[in-house]
């Protein structure tokens, strides 16, 4: 019997199971939740909203491929309330034209995962081309999954504890944030936070892009107002759950909460966040920990930076190695994402409401 | 009924299964391994060194407590042969010396999980003192488990596919490490691999004990001849897990792979490890994926950084708060690491070598 | 928040991983199947017909209601070929006539689960009637998505070990039959596979109809060639996990294997099941044990039985009680099976695919 | 990699999640328990109470091994108050005399798992003579961790609801138990509750035992005042769980809940409970369900009868083979149980006790 491509890895959760299926090249991405609480109200719309913010919104940046992504509903969803079982949520695939990857046929894409995959599981498919095993499992396609599952998760969130989870890019390239506007993110097409230093990182993107290159990032995610108390002891801390989640997102290589890598050059009298009450609350008179001690949110905000990688897809030539081990070079055209924070930025929203929702259902 | 502490945080893995048990206040710290192959070569000895590298190696850095850690074979082993059957082993407890944390006793210690605990179950264990609570489970004690697994796990990978996991200090403070001499590793007291910054490196451990203040720092892990084609789509992929499963061990804080945050500096081109035949092999011209595309190990080598924060229980007098949520100032005194690094290295290693050896098992 | 209604009871298996969702409710029932090798040759056709084997076979012994039930590939399967990725599948619901329940409005059916649900659930559901609970994961509708997953699996081991499975009808009142013509089993509307004892079965059956009751009866399953070596030490032997799987179909309410509850009158030298070499293999001279010792098949053929409650839906009238704790009487009308038997065959060949190919998995 | 023996068949449970390790040959038997709430009075007599009853009772018909088995607390329990955290017990190995086994050296002992040991993992252990296997994790030695972990589970339920689980022998070869005196259960040596049966049960015992033979048993477990609500939709109802983890209770052959096997005879008229309200409660006018209806508790008496198969081990000769595949003639000697009836039933206790419990802690 030949081996199957998957052993249990589609399914995130405990309380909150989150179960992802279906490839780009099959009929319909699919997503399934099993734990949702009943009498949550939900509409097809707000799963709708997220849905359309991981499209791509400019084509400077990202691929011009149009995604329609209408959501439906199959099951657990009833009148915009859930059942309390299991909610079935797909999308369609469409206008996949397999010919945009076609102009290069038989060599690995170099910082691509295909190459990976043929290293795993060998030549078997040997009817497609090479960068065509991208279009399975570990295509960025699979994300509009967990983005729909992750509408759910806010939507509880919202609800119990009027959670709230963003985020921004951060940097790109050498250009940092250093203004915070919340309602700039989302009139943006790399959605940063900082008005001023939007020109100066569309200038990099849109360099890059000319010049048949792509550009690294860092993006970063709060979640306003958590639920206090969440992450388990031992394996299941809350940071380890978000890190699992988010590093699984293709393209991020790097996480760290609150102070993060700059915690090494501080003291323990610098980095501890001392505290007070105030107003009857435990306050915290800064938050080098990121809202997290012990693996457990202490209902801080909880601040997260995720490193992302330039889109591995360029035009720039490349060496590289044929399927059939010879040496060539590569110049991988079609519609390509240039700069991915943005279009990962909802997805790593959603991974933190799945994270946050299944702990907070083991909490209760 | 009142609540349990925990909800199944105890176990990792899929395939190689490890759970450990234990409180640093009971009689025992345990770890069970199911899935272990039978036929393995494995003898008391090769667990205790793991061991054994976990204890304090220098009073000017760490703890002067001693720590026994007898390893003790209670099932699964056999005339040092493993027998397929669940593996047991433990450690008894001794010399804990409850006096120790008793000159501060009711008050939360900034940047310590208690508060965290007080927050997530509440002052339901009104006999203890705040501080206590760090004795249970959340305790640096339960790492010894760990180790105890990773030894069995380190054994696998060196029979199936002569891996070598290890990691070092590269940076305390502002001092950074710039030689590699992996033989003098194990030679100091800070596991650096650069004999010529330990001397600033350990400068600035002995001033931050002296000032009663404690260090962050940057750990290096390096995993040679990783098994390749580990991780499995989506969820489960090799860096989700080593994520999750590093970022678990406390004072964690920031992780990446490979290039990490430095790629948002750098261009697709700049960031793509282009590839080669080279005596009919791939070679990867370079290795900013740190051994994993598209979450799955290629063959390089895996290259992990950790950032470690300052150890908390500092001498300095800091402000802070009782469980009755009144003000006040603390001082923690008490046998204390004062940076952890070099004893964290040893655990990182055994959770890399937990989840390559899970990994390696689904993938047989 | 509203409790919710499912803990992860929707999936079954550790390697061949069936869960299903939907309710009759909903616009649609579907099964998700993770585990499934790659490269194995199924047909939307090889699934319709076992679906199509669940269907009403004869009016005079089950509902007159058309279900349709056409299978839909949504992922995993292509060109006839599953892809080694998450197979799924579902039916539409159609006809439903929520009519047909209405005229018995507040008052809980003796025999079925809708009272134990309002015992576990309460009354939330304060529009519904008592008996629609059972339009929800309770219905016997659920059963389809079992037997699309089964139809994959019987695939599975039809490729791997030629296993054939079949049930038949063994006794219904007390009738039982003697005979054994496994060609007639597909032919009669009992599914039995005596034809000598058919009519005085199906008199049994006509008689509990128009007497607006309903009759129990015991069926038989066997599964030839099974793989050698399937069941797992400790809890999860062979036959734990098809007692679990089999328990799980409502109305059945015994299960046994071999030689079962007859065993408390044998002497162990009539019930152990001698063995010698012929043609150089291990031959038993009986089969008392059904084909499983200590968990683990034999290669025997695995024997089961399975007690079938009688339908509880009956018109005889009935007393029982309100959804507001009144005593009433209750007259079920409607399109009701009137012995499950025939129905339930497909369903229990299903679950018992679905434990070995699981089993076979995890033995590879 | 040679194969592991055991594929994490060791743990059973979702919120109460109970493990068991150790061999026969090892120094310890263990088990471990995640999920027991904490503030649960229990004490080490507590669980030696439950494990005491598991050793034989009368030499007439058990072994006359000795076995000491006093339970050791290493974790989780402190001052007879579970701590919350991961509960581990554990029993020493003593006394296994290896000699007993000796006499028949490289054959199979027909009715016991050792062949299907070889049939699923071959003649690897080639050292070992062919009735050793016996002494691995299929040996009934595993049960004892079993009982311990049912003692924690029956404190649990009898706080939480006054439940009172206990089995008793019904049948014994021809002789049924016909009366019911609950007193005389713990009293006799075949834990019959028919006080006047009781000798002509014991006669086929003691008859069985002089011809070197021994005897099958029906067994009945009652469960009353058990918890409403439990048992979960679709696979994890509340009678497949029992079914499961009775049915992996070595001997099990057939299990069966309320009517039963009867039910075939039974129409629906006569099998259904009918309901009344009495008292402002739901009362049931019979209890052919056994308590259970559509795989949910009702708070009715669960009523479980499972069949037991004679011990294999006689000293009359049988037909059998031997390790080299060849024809040969067995005779069992040494200390064997005759009936096991009387020493299943504290193991079967203890199974039910877990199931409801994990079930119980799920619906909280």
């Amino acid at each position: 019997m030949e081996k199957t491509k998957e052993i249990s890895g589609n399914t995130y959760g405990k309380f909150f199971v989150v179960t992802t299926w279906g490839t780009s090249h099959g009929p319909e991405m699919g997503t399934s939740i099993e734990g949702c609480p009943k009498g949550l109200k939900i509409s097809q719309n707000d799963i709708q909203i997220e849905v359309d913010r991981r499209k791509p919104k400019d084509p400077k940046i990202s691929t011009t491929r149009v995604e329609k992504d209408q959501v439906e509903i199959k099951s657990g969803i009833e009148n915009d309330i859930t059942t309390g079982e299991t909610i079935t949520l797909t999308v369609k695939n469409e206008n996949t034209r397999p010919q945009d990857y076609k102009n290069v046929t038989n060599a690995f894409r170099p910082g691509h995962a295909d190459v990976a995959y043929f290293i795993k599981y060998g030549n078997s498919e040997k009817n497609t081309i090479a960068n065509e095993t991208g279009g399975g499992r570990a295509s960025g396609r699979e994300t509009v999954s967990r983005v729909m599952a992750g509408a759910v998760a806010k939507a509880i969130l919202k609800k119990e504890n009027n959670t709230e989870i963003f985020g921004h890019t951060i940097q790109i390239g050498t250009v940092k944030a250093n203004n915070f506007d919340k309602n700039f993110i989302e009139e943006n097409s790399l959605r940063t936070a900082d008005k001023s230093a939007f020109p100066a990182m569309m200038e990099i993107v849109e360099n890059a892009r000319k010049n048949g290159n792509s550009v690294g990032a860092i993006i970063g995610i709060t979640i306003k107002n958590p639920p206090k108390g969440l992450g388990e002891p031992v394996f299941d801390k809350l940071d380890a759950e978000l890190s699992k989640t988010l590093m699984s997102i293709g393209a991020v290589k790097g996480i760290e909460f609150g102070s993060g890598f700059s915690a090494a050059t501080l003291l323990g009298s610098q980095n501890n966040d001392q505290m007070e009450i105030k107003d009857e609350n435990i306050h915290f008179l800064s938050n080098n920990a990121g809202g997290i001690l012990g693996g457990i949110s202490t209902g801080e905000d909880i601040v997260i930076r995720l490193a992302i990688k330039p889109v591995p897809s360029i035009a720039t030539p490349q060496k590289t190695i044929t399927k059939d081990l010879e040496n060539t070079e590569i110049q991988v055209l079609g519609r390509h994402d240039c700069c991915l924070a943005p279009r990962i930025i909802p997805v790593a929203e959603a991974m933190c409401a799945i994270v946050l929702t299944d702990m907070l259902l083991r909490n209760l």
